[in-house]
């Protein structure tokens, strides 16, 4: 390549990525609205150099929750169907489970019966299926099974039912300056194996439950070890605990869709300077799923949004995102 | 700006970043040696995109120790010199210092004593004078501190402490795709308000031991309340642990200075494909300290070198940096 065609070769590479180019469309899968200009502003704004708003990059964080903000959580949690699926697995090197609670039920297929097991159950089922095994083992374990499993309805892998119009949000934080985390109440391992291919954000920028790791030598191989023990629950109170720990700065915006994120959207907001909080409102029964029960839609116990959030949001001025109104399509094409 | 002018700046800054332009002369405070030629050798092939021992950037993680590798750790660990000057500040309103122990020993200058009341002692002591505050309280109280302490030899800032060839490297490793990040026995919030300044790492990528936080209320602003309970000790085996929990990658490259960085370096370099282990060897008493006692050198309670650790450098193939040979300036030029 001689230099004239190198020079204009990087010219138009430059052209490409440059953010006056990028800024002629951002978000085209976000109808044009209050909330899409909430955003647009807010980004326009803290990357105003110069301007009273204006925040460094290197303290642009925007933490999004997963299950129901970034991909489909009904009819139950993603995580959840990995954790039946490895009981099923399991089972034949566990007998007793046939007539033990709360694996019993998960065999039967009687999922009230399992949520009756509680908290106490939930916490047995997980450490009988994410713990016992070294971590490099279970990463591998989760990939196996992502890279397989589909939704149920959309009959997609789940790893494609992520909502567009948020992967487009998310590259244009990034392209913004911003750098982008996951604070989930989902299991960090869980999440940490397919979070860059799929939404471009590497493990270490990802934070969730985690259950205790111990350094052990196996066959003289030096390996992290899950133990039966659980860490942290990076959920309501402690997702602002995971972002302390983890991140160790404050975010400027946070976007969630349930009462598990209250706190995190408290906690960012709070701060000094501007701040941006949303959520995403699932009031789309046709295209995914309808459920509050704030605004009259059908309860549920899998991602709650009650009308105390939505009056919470209303005072402190963060902005709800109805699906159905404020997304041109929910799930990226068919590839 | 017209065209033409817009693209020679551009080809300008292009070429100026340009890895070509800067492997000219990399790590220019290094010595040409054994352990330069490693980590240029290192660094050349994890990069050589096609080659057998190729590595995509997302899996370029190196983490460096702090104490004795980024900076001094000599005569004590500058973070008990804040410990120090943290009680000596709160003593007035704690008149029962003056007779209990071990807060009687630090108010009086005996650091054997202090030494001598043990773990339980030092945890005392880290409880009464890093925890009670908010998180945001507790990073000025450091950030006033850290801006303003000297070393007592140096007379230099402790900031100002810190190895130039290290800076230098962290540079070069970032330059070629990596991502660097501390992991260190001292405390994670003592080294977040900083480390982005002066070593270019930011805080979530710094991996430290830390206490419990908890989400509080506080006239009705939500903040993160320091409580008085370890949450993790990042050293020996907690050094793996930590990588598992903040990172969740096995790094390609770790870099540490004594035998609390014995298991970090095990776990990094047992990971598959091209890893480096190094280890920075204090034998330089006229510029720096010399301590070991490894090689015959000084023994010392900070920042320990055994004999076995660098029988275990060398069966693994770990490359020990003598300071002395390999540094060609230890600090960086005063400003």
């Amino acid at each position: 390549m001689n230099l004239t065609r190198f020079t204009l070769a990087l010219l138009v590479a430059t052209l490409a990525i440059s953010p006056a180019a990028q800024a002629q469309a951002p978000l085209p899968s976000w109808n044009d609205g209050p909330a899409k200009q909430a955003i647009l502003q807010f980004v326009a704004k803290v990357t105003n150099e110069g301007g009273p708003d204006y925040v460094r990059p290197g303290d642009r964080i925007a933490t999004f929750d997963n299950d129901g903000t970034l991909w489909v959580e009904q009819p139950i949690y993603t995580q959840f169907v990995f954790l039946i699926d490895r009981v099923k697995q399991q089972a034949p090197q566990h007998p007793e489970w046939k007539t033990e609670q709360p694996f019993a039920a998960v065999l039967a297929g009687d999922l009230p019966k399992v949520a009756s097991s509680g908290v106490k159950g939930m916490v047995e089922l997980t450490m009988a299926t994410h713990t016992g095994m070294t971590a490099d083992d279970f990463e591998q374990i989760v990939t196996d099974w992502i890279t397989t499993a589909k939704h149920p309805r959309f009959k997609r892998l789940y790893t494609e039912c992520v909502y567009q119009p948020q992967l487009e949000l998310l590259a244009y934080l990034r392209a913004s300056g911003f750098k982008t985390f996951i604070v989930s109440g989902g299991g960090i391992d869980f999440m940490r194996p397919w979070t860059e291919r799929v939404y471009g954000i590497p493990p270490p920028q990802v934070v969730g439950s985690s259950i205790v790791l111990e350094f052990q030598m196996l066959d003289g191989k030096p390996a992290l070890m899950r133990m039966p023990k659980i860490n942290l629950i990076d959920d309501k109170a402690g997702k602002p605990v995971g972002i302390g720990q983890h991140i160790g700065q404050r975010p400027i915006l946070a976007f969630g869709n349930s009462i598990g994120d209250l706190q995190m959207l408290q906690y960012t907001t709070a701060g000094d300077g501007p701040r941006l909080g949303l959520l995403v409102y699932h009031n789309d029964a046709e295209r995914e799923y309808a459920y509050g029960p704030a605004g009259g839609l059908p309860d549920s116990k899998v991602g709650t949004f009650p009308q105390s959030l939505m009056d919470d949001a209303q005072k402190a001025g963060w902005i709800v995102v109805g699906m159905k109104e404020n997304w041109k399509v929910i799930f990226p094409p068919e590839q």
